[in-house]
């Protein structure tokens, strides 16, 4: 049988689901006594206004402070609504610094209010650091909780050192070596510490060959850093070497995974950060922008057919046969610009390499064009017994793929120049390039050729 | 100035480009000695070939076998296939099992011979466990490397183990315990290690609350636990907890980043794994599968306007028209089913809120089509001077709407009840029902009313 602890998401919200169903609040207790903040927080956002609200309540107060760093925007916001100032204060000022920080932009100013007050000097000021910087950034991904050594003391002493201290932060797998100002000038492994004699100095040991992360490095380069270099955690340092914190991986492994969402929702023009439940309306508003968009662009490929009436009303085969053109472009063009979009994203396409990549993908699309626009021409013959049209709509489907990996190669490097995300406005803008082109190239010729 | 470890991928490629293209040799390896394998793959697949393969030559052979395992399967193959027998033996000779079980089928069988004469048993066996297991489940992202201690000695035992011992596997957070049957019994963090008295033993500290992961765990499931728990390395068991080996967190990274690029790549018919620089005959053959599906569908859209040809003969407006209400079907369709497909990957979405998500979606689908219905009713009305053609496309695209949203709901559902991957066929198949709902509502009312 499998435990609680191996079930996934989908198996606790069945059981957690019946438990609230029931009304059995000590089985949902038990259920959640298991799970960690994160697992509650995806619950919480798996479940629909109602059951989540009773959820909510059963979450112990001790843990709703976590969970509320766990789970996205909008949800948090909800929660914390539902929560008396009294609870709040409660729930979170047991927080890390780094943490609170996350969570500060939501919480009632009567709550930060008291949260000040109740802070101790140190930690007001470790606050301000951790708000000093923006949250994609090295220093916004950093806490506090460091344990530094000194170059010329024992492995011994430090031996002793920590456990005096009695405990090490979670994810600590080295020490870092700073000197009297603070500069970082190297790193302790545990393991370096557990496998060397005790009586050698952390200089003969440490490892020098290690550089800070700087507080203004972008958090999806330092993810990048983690996941090439197989890091556990990493120091973070100022413009002077100065250590300010550091980074550990699980932050990284949530940057990773909010970038990737973040790009598969922006394409289809959401955000990550939204409640699947929120309130009807909410939900449609925010789809009805991109709605809105997405009717401009159609409205434009319409005015552009529309230049062609004359046109459709002699050779109505043309209407029939035109959204082919139209939608092999957006197909032939969304290969070419998800391409671009993932190789910006990972840095693997810039200006050493534009060129030949720009080449490539036009000389793909003219070789799918020529295999493509020929079993079209066949078939549009085949179906009208007209040659004329079958010619037209291979000569149109060519320019149109070609257009097609033109844009899809030209619009996420214009997007990303201009600061728009290729993801949000790339669909949008390819989708308007091929519509109007094929329309243009189809209907054109057939106007030319055929009237 | 930034040194080379803070440059990202983009600015290490510049400066190699350059660097290649002037023909120093020396000044390549200088700026390849500061990288790790995983950025050295970077590179590799971020260079065309030419360059790639002059790059690769560059790379130290002690290095090769590492910067294999990290790039992608088809960009390995290339570069094996430049490699002489000898050269692989070499490269690949040094390489972790679980690393070598990765590139094993890329390998020639003249080297898989040389690489199993060269082992002993121990590495042989452990080879071939590696290789039991699917690589998508705990078993295939295991590696071998773990410490083992038993319960019954004083920490001050273990700390003298490792110092005889010499090294501690990297990104190793916790020994394992174990009974002579190596069965788990439990975890010793070592930070519980360091800060405890040497007198104790590892019963009386060590972690039990702690459950193996079973080799059989999907991999996917295993990247969710690693995020929830904060987890840096976890023991992997069979079914009788007997220990088999241990996943750590770095593999769990790349499983995260593949997934999320898989859904991305997918959704426009690409596999993460291709090379962005494959021969253009390569290319092209590949993106052809997908532009021919697409084709299929257009066709049928196509097939579909052409049952309303005399109607169009008649209402050209219809012509000039029609493309907005399946495009809008289209866009609408796309935010449910990402919504749908990510809610599925997560764990989000299943038996127990799909009723609740569904009505959610139809709802604010139904909000959208009243309110874009509106609007585009007055504008065809205005444009073409005509109040019924404004009524119809009204009423055309609410019912679109209104399916696109039911289809972006159920397609994934049903993709994923029989086994296809949602992110792949979703999108085909809701443009294929937006098309022709879009098409027949728009097209049969104007028939039935215009004609």
């Amino acid at each position: 049988m499998e435990s609680a602890e191996q079930k996934n998401t989908q198996q606790r919200l069945e059981a957690l689901t019946d438990a609230l169903h029931s009304g059995a609040a000590d089985k949902v207790r038990q259920l959640l006594s298991v799970l960690h903040p994160a697992e509650i927080g995806d619950l919480l956002e798996s479940l629909p206004h109602g059951p989540r609200e009773l959820l909510w309540e059963l979450v112990p107060s001790e843990e709703q402070g976590e969970v509320l760093v766990e789970v996205n925007d909008e949800v948090r916001s909800g929660l914390i609504d539902e929560m008396e100032t009294h609870e709040l204060v409660q729930a979170t000022g047991g927080l890390d610094t780094d943490d609170l920080a996350d969570l500060l932009h939501d919480l009632p100013g009567a709550v930060i209010h008291e949260l000040l007050l109740s802070m101790d000097k140190q930690n007001r000021q470790r606050l301000e650091a951790a708000l000093s910087y923006p949250e994609d950034t090295a220093g916004g991904l950093m806490d506090l909780d460091v344990v530094t050594v000194r170059a010329n003391v024992s492995l011994d002493v430090v031996l002793r050192y920590l456990r005096l201290r009695g405990e090490i932060p979670e994810l600590t797998d080295s020490l870092f070596v700073v000197n009297r100002f603070d500069h970082l000038q190297g790193l302790l492994p545990l393991s370096t510490l557990l496998t060397n004699d005790p009586e050698a100095s952390v200089a003969e040991v440490m490892n020098r060959d290690v550089e800070g992360i700087p507080a203004t490095m972008k958090s999806i380069d330092v993810a990048r850093l983690f996941q090439d270099r197989n890091l556990v955690s990493a120091p973070v340092i100022d413009e002077n070497n100065k250590l300010l914190g550091r980074i550990t991986v699980d932050d990284v492994v949530d940057v990773i995974r909010d970038e990737a969402e973040h790009n598969i929702m922006s394409m289809a023009g959401l955000d990550e950060e939204d409640d699947i439940f929120a309130p009807v309306v909410t939900s449609a508003r925010r789809r009805a922008v991109w709605l809105g968009v997405n009717l401009a662009t159609a409205f434009l490929a319409s005015w552009v057919i529309g230049l062609f009436e004359s046109t459709l009303d002699k050779v109505v085969a043309l209407a029939v046969l035109m959204p082919i053109v139209a939608s092999m472009g957006g197909i032939a063009g969304s290969q070419t610009l998800t391409i671009m979009i993932r190789g910006l994203a990972l840095g693997q396409v810039g200006s050493s390499n534009a060129r030949s990549l720009m080449l490539k993908e036009i000389q793909v699309s003219i070789m799918n064009a020529l295999i493509w626009s020929l079993v079209v021409a066949v078939i549009a013959m085949a179906w009208f017994q007209n040659m004329d049209l079958g010619l037209i709509i291979g000569a149109a489907l060519i320019i149109n793929l070609i257009f097609a990996a033109v844009a899809g190669f030209t619009i996420p490097l214009i997007l990303k120049r201009v600061g728009v995300d290729p993801a949000l406005a790339g669909t949008v803008l390819l989708t308007t390039v091929t519509d109007v082109v094929g329309f243009v190239a189809f209907l054109g010729l057939g106007t030319w050729y055929l009237t």
